[in-house]
């Protein structure tokens, strides 16, 4: 294994070996630590002292089901926070074939010149991305695959990054011709453009697997993990996941009054059933989409759909649960196409749907559109590709929206937008967002799937039923595991620590892996610390507390004294 | 003394007697306690839990001499922490006069109608603003002054105000027609604005002087502190202050290095000399405007200035250092006339012009406009007034507007924007700026005055320096003392306590005094501490660490260690 250290000043690439500190550390642990250890926690997040970092899980690389993610991180130019973001693709799985533990981009370009980092087998170098420059991910995916073979990953970012724009995500294509996969929160985005850097495009890596160190223990497990998650009634081949995608969802959020719908000030849609996994299911079949594809190798969920328009023509693969949350429901809109294009321009300016969806509603809310008008949101969603003002705006996201245009209904919690649960019917989710190092963020530990074990809209059990779920995302986060695959690992851990054990030897105990797990919030924790984040910093916003959410009425009122010791027991 | 309730959600106005632990607090000091007692530090300063507050100075309504200054506070939109700024004109007089230890506003207007506040005599009401909305501080003033009276105070916000953009201030009128004092820092008129408060009038309080405890006492004292005023060689009628007002000390700013230029890149100006204080004087009288005249009852300073046109038809009053070096230097302007336009153009938006100046000078930075270029810039500046998308990004100040176009070299500290001291060049100022309550400011404690006592680009005695100036200013701020007056009380404070003991019999010790000044910056700290701000947000931007001034070539290099320790020995 080693290290990719890419100075962007001196455009100098070297080859590091990966030091004893970092050996049993993989994707959102590696970044965590790499920050702590590397980053002045209070520096300007686009200035030359933050850093980009590029790492695939522990598992990447390994022929495991669902694993291949690709984690990047950086300290956050949203939150101010110790950030790590994650795609899918073949990003991941290419950084642990070719025994890349991480790629650390560092300083900033001396001049306004963008430029591209190969990799290509044990080679690297920087080459001018003049040809790509002011484009979105998806000409410049193109135009790189072109370039490099379309055999490559290209990780880049569109418009929203070159501008530095703090909603700015980070782009990474799949298999075949996917593109699209996005590590799109907390502005990585911007910090990947305040480098100078367009894209990372990693060649193929043929005849390359990660040696094993008990091949029978690594086969063994990974087997019967793949099993499970195609025996699961949810995940499996006849499951809803694989079925309906991420969307299989929105009935149920929308029945438990957690629906964000027009800026966050209802829990309900009226046209939440135009909205649902069935039905994009049910057009996309209609008109000869895709469904059931997947964005990772080797993934048995396959939840991916590419949705097309009325003639067949696609509009963006894949559209999710978070999206349509986000610039469906929440900006008054009912339209499963509207919903695909506005997922289409995001995605082509390399912005956060979640960030992007939020900052819009809140722009409604301020006047500068209507709910439920496709034509005036397009309009304004359109000037972040063209830069103006009001596109720099919305593009710096909900919280930046609110600033400038007087809203007090920002739901946003350490300066980063709310995805689609409103906290005040989830409570669990809540207390994520309130206290979790990453902000505001479903992927850092989701309520949602124990809504039948703790009482969503109950204060009792919130802060323990976090903790529990923050920890098992800090670990599906190192390790490149897919969300959706947790509850195998859930069910039986050893099952990931066979699988760890088997490609590295380290004769992980449970309580090494529970160890891992939690030592990436505290690294996560301090860093936000040191940066100078407080616990009022991480609160969910005060009209939360306040305004009663229809139709439940409920409001978010788990104390603060929860909030303040979640992580008591980490 | 009574304190004046207003409820602006329920329109109920009450007449409380003083707390007992209010009776020997004013201006500054009781806005800082009234805060931390009555406002929760974390609430959103835009919201129902914030209290917008006018505070006279101990001083105000008694016959002392430059001492009729109007505190404002509130929670901060801007840093977020406890935030007093106070402007001449008659308002802290007649406050003063008519026993009122405080205004408290409260809540927010429940419809989106602005009301305004008279008082009178020992009565007070809401009415109607409409006649008055939408319209700025210059309307509004002679729009008010008609319907309650020219002998009025009108106190009042402009369209910055009303559309809550955190760079707005609150206007005051003076003697006459003397309109625009401004409590110009820190988003106040923002708070004035979600409180649905377009004004606030106070009727001349006629035959009332404030009941004096020792009227020999306080006779002989404050005698003594207007003749020393009036025989020193920098403040009298012969001296510099009166001669060529604030804007006397430009050319030594330049001098120094210190005089922001161009967006702080530089820190002298090749065109200071047409800026210079001497040169406002040569063109006002050359264009029979007025030099020499007072914003508040009773100076002997009387450094204000009616800034005409070349036609003599008056631009604004009163051309400032702080305007000029901001909207002046800062934007490459080197032409009085482009100055007052601009000062005028803030002045009548109800916008600071420092926060202005500098959002002005990060936008030009980022290409809106060119340093220099009078046109483009008034064509940005007034885009505030329009209330366009990109008028409330200027509007919300430099930190905001930085955000949104991704620069990196923003002036500011906790998040309001730096005074004309550059802090490389002028090193105790910049420890104010990166320790003082209230964020970047130079009313807060400015170096500059003791740049022969404390070497002002080394290292050594800067935070001494600072914390003695900070604690002067505590209680310059707390009296309704302008500033400028402050070196009698300096060099013999006897005279400060002997005024307050003729005016309340309070017996006060020159330790009482001392207490009394300290604690105004530790409730201050104190409220930003439970208000979540942490020592890293207080500090200078990481640039000027690393970039350094020409010609000086200096950084900012008081180290870290030095900035958290300024408050050890309060």
């Amino acid at each position: 294994m080693k290290m990719l250290r890419v100075d962007m000043k001196e455009s100098r690439i070297l080859w590091e070996p990966v030091p004893k500190e970092y050996e049993q550390l993989g994707g959102r642990a590696l970044i965590a630590k790499l920050l702590l250890n590397e980053v002045p926690p209070a520096c300007d997040a686009l200035g030359p002292h933050n850093k980009l970092l590029f790492t695939p899980g522990l598992l990447g690389g390994a022929i495991v089901a669902t694993a291949g993610r690709l984690s990047v991180g950086a300290k956050s130019p949203l939150t101010g926070g110790s950030k790590e973001a994650n795609a899918g693709g073949t990003g991941g799985d290419s950084l642990g074939k070719l025994a890349i533990k991480a790629i650390v981009v560092e300083n900033r370009a001396k001049s306004k010149q963008f430029q591209i980092l190969v990799i290509d087998g044990d080679s690297a170098e920087l080459v001018a991305a003049d040809d790509v420059v002011g484009m979105g991910t998806y000409a410049t995916s193109d135009k790189l695959w072109e370039r490099f073979g379309a055999d490559s990953t290209v990780i880049c970012i569109g418009q929203a990054g070159e501008y530095l724009m703090t909603g700015a995500g980070i782009s990474a294509t799949g298999e075949r011709d996917q593109r699209s996969n996005h590590a799109a929160r907390g502005g990585l985005g911007a910090v990947m453009g305040s480098k100078g850097l367009k894209a990372v495009v990693v060649r193929k890596p043929l005849g390359r697997t990660p040696k094993l160190a008990n091949e029978e223990l690594f086969r063994k497990a990974a087997k019967a993990f793949a099993q499970e998650l195609i025996q699961s009634p949810k995940l499996g081949t006849k499951g809803s996941q694989h079925l309906y995608g991420t969307a299989s969802i929105v009935g149920a959020v929308n029945e438990m009054g957690s629906f964000p719908t027009r800026n966050f000030s209802e829990g309900k849609f009226e046209h939440a059933a135009e909205l649902r996994g069935e039905k994009i299911r049910e057009l996309v079949l209609a008109r000869e989409g895709k469904v059931g594809t997947r964005c990772m190798p080797g993934c048995v969920i396959a939840c991916r759909n590419l949705y097309p328009d009325a003639s067949g023509k696609p509009i963006v693969g894949t559209v999710q649960y978070e999206t349509i949350a986000l610039v469906g429901s929440n900006l008054g809109l009912g339209n499963l196409d509207d919903v695909a294009t506005l997922n289409y321009m995001c995605n082509d300016f390399g912005l956060d749907t979640i960030e992007a969806g939020a900052a819009l509603g809140v722009a409604i809310e301020a006047g500068l559109a209507k709910f439920g008008d496709m034509e005036g949101i397009v309009g304004l969603l359109k000037q972040v590709g063209d830069g103006t003002v009001l596109g720099r705006m919305i593009g710096c996201g909900a919280a930046t929206t609110g600033r400038v245009l007087g809203i007090r209904r920002v739901p946003v919690c350490l300066g980063q937008a709310m995805p689609g649960y409103d906290p005040r019917t989830l409570k669990g989710n809540g207390v994520t967002y309130a206290t979790s190092p990453q902000g505001a963020d479903h992927t850092a530990g989701n309520a949602f799937g124990a809504r039948n074990e703790v009482n969503p809209l109950g204060i009792e059990g919130q802060k323990e039923l976090s903790l529990k779920l923050q920890i098992i995302a800090a670990m599906l986060d190192s390790t490149g595991l897919c969300l959706f695959a947790r509850p195998p690992i859930i069910s039986n851990p050893q099952l990931m620590i066979d699988m760890i054990n088997g490609i590295y030897g380290w004769g992980w105990t449970k309580d090494d892996y529970d160890r891992f797990n939690r030592d990436v919030l505290r690294t996560e924790l301090e860093f936000n610390r040191r940066a100078g984040i407080s616990q009022k910093d991480y609160r969910i916003p005060e009209y939360m507390r306040e305004e009663p959410l229809p139709p439940h009425n409920a409001v978010f009122d788990v104390p603060d004294s929860d909030l303040d010791t979640v992580f008591d027991t980490l």
